[in-house]
C-alpha cells in the first residue's frame, strides 16, 4: 500500500466546501489524502451543493473568518506546512485574506528555500466569463506574484496575460507574459482547445494542457499534453487537477531531489519534456481521465434506472428534476477508484513544443 | 482493492470540522471514505483545532444554517442516504435541527425498511461531568428514540439511564433501561473501566466496549470486547469508532441479509456474540487500535526532535509551547495508515456475557 503514496507533505487547502458531491476541498482533500497528504482543509464557503445544480443553500466565509482560522493555526503551532493549495475565495477581501495567509507562510519558511511551495488556482471565470466580482481581478492579480504556480484555464491566462489567445502562438505569449509580469516559475493552463485555435474539424476532442517552468533568465520551458475529452461536463475537474498535481509534483520533485531548491525550479539543463512538473503533469491526466471514464459508466448505469412517474407536475417541473437528475448522475466517482488516483495507468505523453508554434522572440 | 471496501454506503455525516488534524466530521468523512463509503459532511462548526490544545478559532454554525444546509440538499434530490452519523452539535438547538434531519431522513424511507439507519452519538461529556450545555441533555433525550444505534460513552450511558454505573450489573441495567425508555435497538457503550468497577488492581490497563441488540421483547442481547489500553490520550477516538461502526455494520449487515430489515435488528435466535453489530465491533477495535499504535510510533519519533531553544521565554509560555507540541504529537495518523482500516488484522473476540455479571431479572 505504501509504495503507493507520495513522500509525505503536509498541505493547506483553502478552498470551498459542499455538503453533498465532490467540488473545492471537497474534491481536493480527499484526492490528496488517497495518496497520503497530510491535509488541513481550510474551507472558504460552507453550501449543501456545487452550484452546477442551479439551486444551493449556505453561507460563505467572510474574510475575516478566513484570517481568524489562520490565526488559530498560528497561535497553536499548526502551520508546519509543505505546500499551500488556494482555490476559489467568495471575494475579493477573501482572496486578500488568502493572499495574507500564503504570504506568512512563505515569510516563515523563508530561511528553508524550498520548504514550503504555493499552488494557486485563480478561481475567476470561464467560456469567456468571469464568475466573481470585478474586483477579484485585481485581488488575484496582487498576489500571483508570491505564488509558485498558479493553474489558470485559457479564460483565467487571458484575463492574467491581456492577451487574447487565438493561436499556439499567442498562448506560448500568454505564459510568457504570466511568468514576466508576475514573476510566477511554474504556469499549467489546464484545458486548451487547441482544435479550436487551429480551425481543425476535430473541434472539441482534444484538449490540451499547457505547462511550463521559467529558466533562469525568465523564459518559459513550455510542454504540451493533449488528452482526449470525454463528451459530458463535470464539475470539480479543475480542483481534482489542482489536487493531483500538488500530490505528484511532490513526488516528482523528491525524485530530483529538489525539495530544497526554492521554488522547485530544475536547472536550465533540463529540458521542459523532462521536468517534473511535465511528468507530473502526465500521471494527474492519466489518473483524472480514468477516474471521469469510471464516472461515466456509473452515470450511465445512473441515468437509465427508470424514474416513477410523479402525476401532476408541470412541464417545468419535470424539466427541473430532469437537470437535477443529471446534474446529480454526473458527480465524478471518487472514494470508490482511489485505486487509478494511487496507482495510474500512464496514458498520455509529454510532448515537446514545435519550434514554429512559438512566437518569433522564443523561436 | 475493491475487495478490501464495504458495500456502497451513502452516509449523511453531522459533525465538527476542524482545520487542522482529525476530529469529528475531518475524522470520520476520511474513515468512511478509506472504506469505499460516499460521505455527505455537513459541518457543524468551523473550528481551527481541536478544543484539546485549550485554545482555538472559528465559527459555530447556528441551528438555522444546519437546517438551510439540509433544505439545500432536499430541494435538490440528494438526500439519498443509507445511513446518517450524528455527533457533535454545538447548542441544543442544533440538536434539535439535526433531530429533525434524522427524523425527516427516516420519513422518507418509511416505505423502505432498513433502507435507512440513524447511528447517533450522543456528544454531551466525559469523566463524569458534561462539556456541553444542560440544556443539549433533553434535546438528546427527545431525538435518540428514533435513533437506531446509539453511541454513548459511560457517562453518556448514566446521564442517559439515569443509573450510575458501579458493577457490571448497573452497566447491564443502564443498557436494558436505554433501550426500555427510547426503544432504541442498537446500543455500544464505548470504553467502560471494568477493572475499576471490579475493584482490580489492573485498573487502567484494559478498556472494555459493551454492546447489544434488542430480541423482539425488548431484552438486550449483551456482548463485551475487551481492549488493551493504550498509555496516552488521543481526540477524534469516538469519531474513528462511529465512522468505522458505520462502514463495518453496514458490511456485516450485507452479509447476514438484513439490509431491508427494520433497524438491522438480527432475529431473535442470533446469539449476542453472533450479531452484525458485534461482528462489526472487533473489526472496529482492530483497526482504531492498529491506527493508535502506529499513531504513538509517530509521536514518539515527533517528540525526540529537539526544540531548538527560543531565549528570553518565561516559565509558563516554555509549558504552553510545550503543551501544543505534545498535543499536536499526539493527532491521530490516518492518511498514510488506511491499510489497517481496510484490512484490519483480528485482534480481539468478542466475549459473552457471564449469566453471574447480569442484573438478576436478567439472569
Amino acid at each position: 500500500m505504501s509504495d503507493q503514496l507520495v513522500p509525505e507533505t503536509r498541505v493547506l487547502a483553502v478552498a470551498s466546501h459542499v455538503v453533498y458531491g465532490h467540488v473545492g476541498n471537497t474534491m481536493a482533500t480527499f484526492v490528496m489524502q488517497s495518496l497520503g497528504c497530510e491535509v488541513a482543509a481550510l474551507n472558504t464557503v460552507h453550501f449543501s451543493n456545487h452550484t452546477g445544480y442551479r439551486q444551493f443553500k449556505g453561507t460563505r466565509a467572510t474574510a475575516q473568518e478566513i484570517s481568524d482560522l489562520y490565526e488559530g493555526l498560528c497561535n497553536s503551532n499548526l502551520t508546519d506546512f509543505d505546500v499551500m493549495l488556494s482555490g476559489y475565495a467568495p471575494s475579493a477581501a477573501a482572496v486578500e485574506a488568502v493572499g495574507t495567509i500564503g504570504i506568512d507562510l512563505q515569510q516563515k519558511a523563508k530561511s528553508n528555500p524550498g520548504s514550503f511551495f504555493w499552488v494557486l488556482d485563480p478561481v475567476m471565470g470561464d467560456q469567456g466569463r468571469l464568475y466573481v466580482n470585478d474586483d477579484v481581478v485585481p485581488a488575484y492579480k496582487k498576489i500571483i506574484p508570491f505564488a509558485d504556480l498558479i493553474l489558470p484555464n485559457q479564460f483565467e491566462a487571458e484575463t492574467l496575460s491581456g492577451i487574447t489567445i487565438t493561436s499556439l502562438a499567442t498562448l506560448a505569449q500568454a505564459i510568457t507574459v504570466i511568468h514576466k509580469l508576475y514573476s510566477v516559475p511554474h504556469v499549467i493552463i489546464t484545458s486548451v482547445q487547441i482544435a479550436q485555435l487551429e480551425n481543425s474539424s476535430t473541434e472539441k476532442e482534444t484538449l490540451t494542457v499547457i505547462g511550463s517552468t521559467t529558466k533562469s533568465d525568465g523564459t518559459p520551458r513550455l510542454f504540451r499534453i493533449d488528452v482526449p475529452a470525454l463528451d459530458c461536463f463535470f464539475s470539480g475537474t479543475g480542483d481534482m487537477f489542482a489536487a493531483l498535481t500538488v500530490a505528484r509534483l511532490s513526488e516528482a520533485v523528491a525524485d530530483c531531489d529538489l525539495r530544497t531548491t526554492k521554488s522547485w525550479v530544475s536547472p536550465d539543463e533540463v529540458a521542459a519534456t523532462d521536468l517534473p512538473l511535465a511528468k507530473a503533469t502526465v500521471k494527474v491526466l492519466s489518473s483524472m481521465h480514468s477516474v471521469l471514464e469510471k464516472t461515466l459508466e456509473s452515470r450511465e448505469a445512473e441515468l437509465a434506472i427508470e424514474v416513477p412517474d410523479v402525476a401532476g407536475l408541470g412541464q417545468e417541473e419535470r424539466q427541473k428534476r430532469e437537470y437535477l437528475r443529471r446534474t446529480k448522475a454526473a458527480e465524478v466517482r471518487l472514494v470508490r477508484n482511489t485505486s487509478v488516483l494511487r496507482n495510474p495507468k500512464i496514458l498520455f505523453e509529454v510532448l515537446d513544443w514545435k519550434k514554429e508554434d512559438l512566437p518569433v522572440d522564443l523561436q
